[in-house]
């Protein structure tokens, strides 16, 4: 038999193997190690490795994207020996990065050139005349004319400012910094508006807000330059008082009930910009401007209108389209003259998280026929292009935020990101953000272990854990039967980290609105799912979701995996290019007028679509032949898709 | 000699006297009754009687009108009979009402017609579409749509009213009640702005408020009909911090001063408007609209902002026009979102309570050279005609306003208003509003008392009482020599009523800084105080004024009595009319913007003028021909002017 040389970089060592192996073996020949922790199925890609010579011939490339094969990436596990090669084994660690980069994550960037001038906020130096028995003009007058000297002859100066005027302009030596916020172009007879008056100069920074039922995240951003300075996410302090927006309507009808969920949220609020605040060294009191996106719910909270309404048939909020507030108004601790613009929404249940997700997406930009799927607390789904879009919400629970399942987290350090199991060992391994010791599952973990357990035959199709499994991995818990992620040992919090069925069922419940959703959507406009052009996932853990996963188990429709993209938490996204441009922030209001409703609630196929969809994938597996290949073999025990 | 018969009505008797009798001897000769509290030297106007026939020749006519000679009025002291008479006695109180009324106190109405439209404040019900799942716009987008309907295409709904309506538009089954500010006609770029909204009918009520350094009033307004449906006042309960408003600023830069001044006039107009509640059974909530006059300080202790720059050279204010805020933002006790429109002033000590007293006395709009005297705590005096106005401030103190003198007070119950003392026995008679015991003077009076005491020698030109009468009216008292007006027995406070040489003193200093202001500003735009043609004279207390007593004591000028008008309040008066018409309103800030200010601090001849004057009536008696002329007789003992 046929040897080659297969050698091996940056530990430069040479094998020779026979043709027909996998460059996987040869790297064990040669007594490197690598990575394999779904046991060499190929599904999990941490063996991918930069290939350099004509010999080699990929079986599978699951994992690697069309830029990754392109650039020389190819699975060690999937990969055979037919030739010559160089191969060269990234840092684990490397690799880790680049997929998460390349695949999902990107830096937060605008998709359009920044203009300061395109946006609300003013900052700069004003020179007064001094007064004088000759010049007696009052305070308010010398500064309104160096105001219109400057092109702004109509300004409100609010009551607080004209209290500080006398002193801040004698202090200043009539010479103050001046903070104005200007109308947007096109309203000639708009007054701008003075936020602040000060002696030593300003930098004015706004922050953009997405106050989720689960999590509340913050950009601050520099309106200077329009980036991103730090962003910070924190659990929503409401969750308290219910895990979902019909929990919390119902706790705000009780005696205090609004006041208190106010103030919970304000409080999370404060305790994000207290911690911008110590990473960027920016008080909040410098903030000038709010933009704030949320589902409709949440910003009557923040604003403190009584969301009862929302609940009850037919289901009509107070206001879809905010007018925009002083923060000093709702108690937001930032500037107390500072603008809270609460971008719009569309209905009850289609909040301005989706009408920014929307915007940040591009859905309203595009000609293709694109499904947008915002999977937060509620799975909100959007269908359409430029020129259509219909929208419907599906009441999904937080347990993809990691709330509602015993060992769920928010995607921070110690969160498990993803996970492979074995598939004869059911061993797991996984990747932790910050690369510490576990403390439990974000969203993107949590979807992926369930996918393995379920691709592994640890769980079937109905969610219920295989006790009599040959490994002490599966076990009756306190809760139940339940899968051992990590033993106590191996975890920060010195207890073992598990799912249990419930955290299944509640998964299952999740996933099964949220494909119930867009599937009734997809059918109300009379669109085939397989007809969609492209599948545009928001969410706050969007970003990390594993697409073949997210298919096994049923989460998201069966389509060819370059039709999806991660776009992280879009409605944040959406809320910056708001907040820096007047131009985008009407086109966000454009979309929330324009939006048809699809209220599910009042649609019985949908509670049918969401029963059928309670199995892994899903009741018709046929709507999954991706994943039914899987099943090909004996059932309860997968046979891995393209397993050589 | 011939005798003549005089008949007297309605006693019916007649008497025969000779020719050359006095019509009140021929009343005496009757055995009736006819008061002449000073003693007959015509200068009370307590005998008038009605006289028809020609045998009467007047002697005098002080005290009367030319319409009350048209009418046959006589002085019964001051007429001589001639021929045969018949004389008709008024009923004592019959008269005074009828000198009051026709000289000084007049109803409150207004100069133009009312009509509800050219003001901001509307009130109407209006008619929502309900809502349904097929109709699932938000109750704001609702409402919106709704008041589009009836012509208001843009509103701004406050966000408290947003907090209310869910709740609001389903208890009035979606026809609720709507208050609306809507802006002046001219601006159809503005919005207009949602106060109210309620269940049950609204009728609109709005409140004018002068804010005076020692009074507060306050008119309610009925906006259907324009009328006041009551009127307050009551002491500003500053006061205590302060009488002037030099000590009011010097105070309000303590720490804590600010806050504690608006505090306190805040307290006082919450006792204004409770009184009017009880008196008109209208609660202050109710009131959806305040325009508030006052000087420039008191415009910014109510406001909140620091006063310490109207002190000091170059005496700057923080705003001379502050723009409109809502009552909630001062915390003033009428609805939280009704507007409080503070009217624009020209200078640091030329406030808006002299725009709308120029506003209301018509200076604005005549050819004739007028001259406007705001007899406040500061006198402020503007001088012009239609096409110019200058307008000074002197710093006149309380004393006309009943504080600053031991027995003063405000012209409320009790209260003497005028005074008559007679020649040889120095008896002082007195009328009281209310009809009741006495209690103090009020300004009339103690301008009345003053004039009395000096025209009859109580006190000489310089204010000091001359303890050497043969009275008991005149002793040493407590606080130095004092004329007792009212023993203890005929008070209501059980005390001697009193007024002592301090007490003059002080009314000196005003009048004397009152006089100074007016003859400065005349010299410096070059016109003689001869030639103005009209004096008009506003000040809470100058609707009570009388004219003759007031020359007396050089606290006006001496031109012919039909050249002055006494006003009252205008101040108040030009606020109601700013009030109730938007253009009314533009005119008042038309007077604000062209009016010059003379800074009379600024001035060295002030200082010269004031001192002058501060005898009685003026050093310079020759200012003073009509006085002068009681002075013919014996220094120190005047004999009255025109006595037969």
């Amino acid at each position: 038999m046929a040897t080659h040389k297969v050698t091996l970089l940056p530990a430069d060592q040479t094998v020779e193997v026979p043709t027909g192996s996998l460059v996987a073996e040869a790297i064990q020949r040669a007594g490197l190690e690598i990575a394999q922790p779904c046991g060499g199925q190929g599904r999990c890609g941490r063996c991918a490795v930069f290939v350099q010579g004509e010999g080699a011939r990929r079986r599978s490339t699951i994992r690697l994207s069309a830029d990754d094969l392109t650039s020389g990436f190819a699975l060690a596990c999937q990969t055979v020996v037919e030739g010559d090669l160089v191969v060269t084994i990234p840092e684990q660690e490397r690799i880790e990065r680049r997929l998460v980069t390349d695949k999902t994550a990107r830096a937060i960037e605008l998709p359009f050139p920044y203009d300061p001038a395109n946006q609300g906020i003013r900052a700069f130096r004003l020179y007064l005349a001094e007064p004088s028995l000759q010049d007696n003009r009052d305070d308010q007058a010398r500064l309104e004319l160096a105001l219109a000297a400057v092109g702004y002859p109509q300004v409100e100066v609010p009551l607080d400012l004209v209290r500080r005027m006398g002193q801040v302009l004698r202090e200043c030596e009539w010479s103050p910094w001046v903070v104005l916020e200007t109308p947007p172009p096109g309203r000639p007879h708009a007054a701008a508006r003075l936020i602040d008056l000060a002696q030593d100069p300003i930098e004015p920074v706004a922050v953009a807000i997405d106050i989720g039922t689960t999590t509340v995240s913050a950009y601050l951003v520099d309106l200077a330059s329009g980036e991103v300075l730090g962003s910070s996410a924190e659990y929503n302090g409401q969750i308290q008082f219910g895990e979902d927006v019909i929990s919390r309507i119902i706790y705000a009808a009780r005696n205090g009930g609004l006041t208190e969920l106010s103030r919970r949220v304000l409080g999370t609020l404060e305790e994000v910009l207290a911690r911008l605040h110590k990473r960027t060294g920016i008080d909040p009191q410098r903030i000038y401007k709010a933009t704030v996106a949320g589902n409709t719910t949440m910003l009557h909270l923040l604003l403190g209108l009584p969301p009862g309404t929302i609940r009850l048939a037919p289901y009509i909020p107070t206001v879809n389209l905010p007018a925009p507030v002083r923060a000093h108004e709702i108690g937001l601790g930032i500037h107390p003259l500072a603008t809270v613009d609460c971008l719009p929404g569309v209905a009850s249940y289609v909040g301005s998280d989706i009408t920014a997700g929307v915007l940040a997406c591009g859905l309203s930009e595009t000609e293709e026929l694109t499904l947008f799927i915002d999977v937060g607390t509620n799975g909100e789904i959007v269908l359409g292009t430029r020129d259509w879009q219909v929208a419907c919400a599906c009441s999904a629970g937080p347990a993809f935020e990691g709330a509602g399942v015993v060992h769920g987290m928010r995607a921070t350090e110690g969160a498990i990101e993803e996970v492979w199991v074995h598939t004869r060992t059911y061993e797991p391994t996984w990747r932790v953000v910050g690369n510490v010791a576990p403390r439990g599952l974000c969203g993107s973990g949590l979807i992926s272990l369930l996918a393995e357990l379920f691709v592994t035959g640890v769980i079937d199709r109905g969610g219920n854990v295989k006790l009599d499994l040959d490994t002490p991995r599966v076990r009756q818990g306190e809760h139940g039967p339940e899968y051992v992620v990590a033993w106590a040992s191996e975890t920060s919090t010195g207890k073992d980290l598990v799912l249990t069925k419930v955290d299944v069922d509640n998964l299952l419940r999740a996933k099964a609105a949220i494909y119930a959703g867009f599937s009734v959507l997809a059918g109300s406009v009379g669109v085939r799912l397989e007809d969609v052009q492209q599948v545009l996932v928001g969410g706050s853990f969007g970003k990390y979701i594993n697409v073949e996963k997210a298919i096994q188990i049923g989460l998201l429709p069966d389509l060819p995996w370059e039709r999806f993209k991660f776009l992280g938490n879009t409605a944040i996204l959406g809320t910056y290019y708001a907040l820096l441009s007047h131009s985008e922030r009407e086109r966000l209001q454009h979309i929330a007028r324009s939006m048809t409703y699809l209220e599910l609630s009042a649609d019985n196929t949908f509670y049918d679509a969401f029963t059928a969809a309670l199995f892994l994938p899903h009741t018709e597996i046929v709507r999954f032949p991706s994943v039914a290949s899987i099943w090909e073999g004996e059932a309860g025990k997968p046979s891995p898709r393209q397993a050589g």
